[in-house]
């Protein structure tokens, strides 16, 4: 799948390569770049690495690429275990050098030139960049580009013409419902870099914490936050942490709902009686702050002056979702006012509510971005819609003049596979029909990490590494859509995002042997074995399925919080029984290795049941256990019938399929991957024709 | 195996239990302490854990024990991902109470008392020591006692009296030979907290680095370091770390030899002519310091004074070993001073610079620690040898009436098993026939890492699991020696050490993820295959197998360098073959054991080839995959010509045993470590009656 690409802007004609792993030929090394780039172009053989391995920067330089040198030197010797000099070479002659033309904006603004061309030859590199921004790209490009070889560590040679599709590519994390301390986002930020992401959002104030230092309004923190906030120093060494990385920094504080935290040491903002507490539970509640006092104006001003100072990026997130009004219908002054004011809805007191605050964003210097529910008649057109909606949403936005970025769809917390999130496009759906100038509009998207079910332990791996197919999409040319290549880049990806401390791989090992407790060894590559293909619960079913209702006190060591949101194991099953079942079932090494790993399975609980009588939270598995075997039975019947070249009866069939129906209800509020696999396998076994013949 | 043990000084009977996991009844819970205490009484059920956990401290109280309170905690949230509060309880009543008796010395002194009585029932759990370090002793073994069961995380009921039995429980690091930053020497001060060791060895010169900054001698460290040492502030903040955890440090400056980097910027205290320059290579060299210099002696007494006052503890290590004479011999000057003081040899002339040394130490307020060289004719009683040597020597100087402390035997560097050094006992060999008085002067021992070739990265996996086996060794009473219980022990307090950030699991799969770069899955774990079942080469074998001889630049990026010194595998496989030998291969679950796995290593092989065509690291192993199929060949023969209950013929033996024993020849400096026992399967189906009958 190669094609031409005209890259816009740079006017010069590169054939761009979707690159699949698998499809790349002898001559044309496997790249396993994340984003692709705009336009690569294969060269021949490759620049070995050794200890002598330099960098150099001419051109523009300034301390920040003097330090992302050092940065990507680090991160060099990590990868390839080489003993390198970790300082930029101070001459211009270098094993890389790097060419920057000029400054890039002393606060980084959307839209800012971020292209880089990176060209590599046995003997040598050249980075070329208009920016530091594009040079801190490029020498993750190279990072990437640097593996294994026969003759040692390598990069291949390879001219590479990059520029990102969105100029806005973001991740959200909420630190307010479960506090995310520095480290945790430090390392967040420096996967970010990795995938070429430039916006982190933070998700600041909520009901159940306010996690900001204000002087100005100490009881904010104070009594808002269990002691657990962000000073105004450690705030501005984290915005420091994360220009050095290319990435702005987007504070959010919700108003007028979700902000029962506030009420906690300000009480005389909210539009009930109180008394307020922290929130411990998690959902949509009451507490609302008063649209109609001037006193919330006024403390408000302050506080957004405050902030303004401290967030230096020039947009200014105030949240504006899911009012649910209670508060507002129970108090008579509120009524009065609307009486008065002729406002007849909910809805239009939150628009003269989200009005004057964005009057006071303004005043102080930023340009409000708030969720759809802000998008209302009068707004000023310069806000920024960021859409939990959709595309239909973000489109009726763009027509009306409004700026917006896409997070539906990209919700990590939802539990989709990368696949999932990889195949929503910003421009998708109603945005697709777009004018061009509309589709100006549509800035790019943010993944969004809600943290009702995640904590500072296991939020990478909620994050990642699916958060890396969300950046290709908003970073590569809407063309580059092939899962099975994003796949195999993927787990490539992965693993060099541990070597920059995320844990998102290892932590799942860790928090298992915590449930396993003193399990043997056999017990414990059981437990493996059955965890490598169960999935935490889709979408809000996790909610319904509490087995007691969840508050922030909630413990997450269970085996739900454990496993990966998307299963190696199971995908790489199913597309073993797809192999399988397309070969008209006559692939003799599918089905043996399908043989094995179902046998596997299918004895797996007998090793593990031990195990679950000693632990409270393995014995929470029983049932995903048992149905693992069950499947790893039914897998084995088809295979047999299937040997057997006959068509298996109706009764069969429709028995198997039965069994399987119970083994895919969720059940520990976990799904087993592997069964609709396993159905394809007794579906070819019962059609029988279907699978002496090769499919179409 | 249990019995009834009298605690001296206690005065009280306890049963000893020596605690097989495997061993314990229904009514006794396993429990994986390491190291285990000296004495052990069970109780009845369990104390259960929540969110709700306390702490509290009464009696003495000072702020080491609050901070040790607060780690305890955390460490516990960590063990259970509940959602602990992390502060000590300000009440007199909590769930665990920790009764302190007295304050322990300012300076921790050698025999400081470190008992504690811990007594834990289904209300609550009580905590009793003299001192601070006994009552922090106590925690740890409280964290140990903890694990998940049928009913939630729990703690036995039991009563524990413990003490040690060695007073001086060490390890040491070689930071000189390959600088180790702080954050990695912390990390396991926090292990040799876990496992009750109290003695943190600081090996901070060499030839091939100066690591301390010495404002006296700023030159020693500008020009002795390549810039890699420590400040000052570094180390007072450092040995604080160690005093919280109840760990004494003691820092060795080697001389005279060991000392050429020393001469990098102070050349005129050496006895060659020079030029000097920090030594890249590993081995014994010429430089050393000039015994009959005066100045040098001058210098030393300043430098002494410098460091005794950064570094607290009472005794200071001087080195004093490996000194080759060829400088002294060389030098006109200081043959004409050996004849003018009638000193005949080199070892006279290091014995008259080891006394003067000596003196300058004590004059600084310091007894004298040296390796066995420093034992000569003359010096002072109070000295005390740590011997490389071994117990003989440890002996020799107690008869003399010298304090020792073993570290033959506990060379962590040398590769051994854990077993291996869980068999040497300080007391054991001409140790044991000491005079009571004599076998006082025994203090205990320390483990060492010399760091030639381990480097920040996998340092941790070269210390840990192993040093857990000596710290029991050195803490437990001498009875505790099945190596079985100690390998079920230590599997689970490896597992725990890794909450401490120790990263010596995990080390190696992201070294092995480096050196298969774009491996497949499948790839990938048949690299695993391969890997989980070699180690390296032993003792000195490395240096003499070395491939290129090896500096202090070259890459540990190899998979000598990531494959863990022990095989948990290689020991598991041979267990069972040792099982299914005296079943008289009648074992039927083994002998399917012993076929699966010998029929996985036999096809490993074809799946790992293509990775070592891409992958120079890999292919370097490619001997060793094809030994590891040759052996799974091997050992399936084996067992088909034990079903067949014929006894093999004499020259398939020896064609079986010819193919073993080039399998058994190290490549690329690895051992296959299942060789032996597949050569135990051999040997039986050659004996064909000895496995037909049970063995004795």
């Amino acid at each position: 799948m190669a094609q031409n690409v005209r890259l816009e802007g740079l006017g010069i004609l590169v054939f761009c390569v979707l690159m699949n792993p698998v499809m790349t030929t002898a001559q044309q090394p496997a790249l396993h770049l994340m984003p692709l780039p705009a336009g690569v172009q294969f060269g021949t053989g490759s620049l070995g690495l050794d200890w002598s391995f330099s960098v150099a920067f001419t051109g523009y330089t300034e301390p920040r690429l003097e330090r992302s040198g050092e940065r990507f030197l680090r991160q060099l010797a990590r990868q390839t275990g080489l003993p390198l000099s970790l300082k930029p070479a101070k001459r211009a002659k270098a094993t890389l050098v790097v060419q920057t033309d000029h400054a890039s904006k002393e606060i980084q603004e959307v839209g800012e030139d971020e292209s880089y061309v990176l060209e590599v030859n046995a003997a040598g590199a050249k980075l070329t960049a208009p920016t530091p921004l594009g040079a801190m790209h490029g020498l993750q490009t190279f990072l990437q580009l640097v593996d294994v070889s026969p003759g040692g560590f390598a990069a291949s040679a390879v001219t590479i013409q990059d520029q990102p599709r969105f100029p806005w590519r973001g991740l959200m994390i909420d630190s307010a419902r479960h506090f995310i301390p520095l480290d945790v986002i430090r390392r967040n930020i420096d996967g970010m870099e990795a995938v070429k992401m430039n916006v982190f959002h933070w998700h600041l104030s909520e009901n159940q914490g306010f996690r900001v230092e204000s002087r100005k309004f100490p009881k904010l923190h104070e009594l808002g936050s269990d002691s657990l906030y962000y000073t105004q120093d450690e705030i501005r060494d984290l915005i420091a942490y994360a220009k050095d990385r290319g990435i702005r920094v987007v504070p959010e504080f919700d108003m007028p709902g979700h902000s029962t935290a506030w009420f906690a040491g300000h009480p005389e903002l909210a539009s009930g009686k109180g008394p307020y507490e922290i929130e411990r539970k998690w959902g949509i509640f009451d507490p609302a702050m008063d649209p109609t006092n001037e006193k919330v104006y006024k403390f408000l001003d302050e506080l957004i002056g405050e902030m303004a100072k401290i967030f230096p990026d020039h947009y200014f997130h105030i949240g504006g979702d899911e009012v649910n009004g209670k508060e507002w219908d129970a108090n008579p002054k509120i009524q009065a006012f609307m009486k008065s004011h002729g406002i007849k809805k909910n809805e239009a007191l939150q628009a003269y509510f989200s009005g004057r605050v964005q009057k006071l964003v303004t005043k102080h210097g930023k340009t409000v971005v708030g969720w759809d529910e802000v998008l209302v008649e009068g707004v000023p057109k310069d806000i920024v819609i960021q859409s939990w909606r959709g595309q239909a949403s973000l489109a009726r936005a763009a027509r009306q003049g409004f700026r917006g970025i896409l997070s539906n769809g990209y919700y990590l917390d939802l539990g989709w596979s990368a696949a999932r999130h990889y195949a929503v496009d910003p421009m998708s759906g109603d945005a697709a029909s777009l004018a061009a100038e509309e589709q100006q509009r549509i800035l790019g998207g943010e993944s969004c990490m809600w943290s009702e079910y995640v904590n500072p332990e296991n939020v990478d791996s909620r994050i990642w590494p699916r958060n890396a197919a969300i950046a290709e999409r908003l970073w590569s040319p809407q063309e580059v859509r092939d899962p099975a290549s994003m796949y195999a880049r993927l787990d490539f990806v992965s693993a060099r995002l541990e070597w920059l401390g995320l844990t998102h791989r290892t932590v799942s090992r860790h928090m298992l042997q915590r449930l396993a407790g003193s399990a043997s060894a056999a017990e414990f590559a059981a437990l493996r074995t059955l965890t490598d293909v169960i999935e935490p619960v889709k979408d809000y079913t996790r909610e319904q399925t509490a087995p007691a209702e969840p508050t922030s006190a909630t413990p997450m060591n269970r085996v739900v919080d454990a496993v990966p949101l998307e299963s190696d194991e199971g995908r790489r099953f199913g597309d073993l029984v797809e192999q399988f079942v397309a070969s008209a079932c006559h692939d003799a090494a599918a089905e043996a290795r399908l043989r094995a790993q179902l046998t596997a399975w299918r004895d797996n609980d007998a090793i593990l049941q031990p195990l679950a009588q000693r632990s409270f939270l393995v014995k929470e598995v029983t049932a995903n256990s048992q149905d693992l075997s069950a499947l790893g039975t039914a897998g084995l019947a088809a295979l047999d019938a299937i040997a057997k070249g006959q068509v298996a009866p109706d009764s069969w069939k429709a028995q198997q399929l039965a069994t399987l129906e119970q083994i895919k209800k969720p059940k520990a509020q976990l799904l087993l991957i592997p069964a609709p696999a396993v159905q394809k396998l007794i579906e070819a076994a019962a059609a029988g024709g279907a699978c002496s013949s090769p499919q179409p």
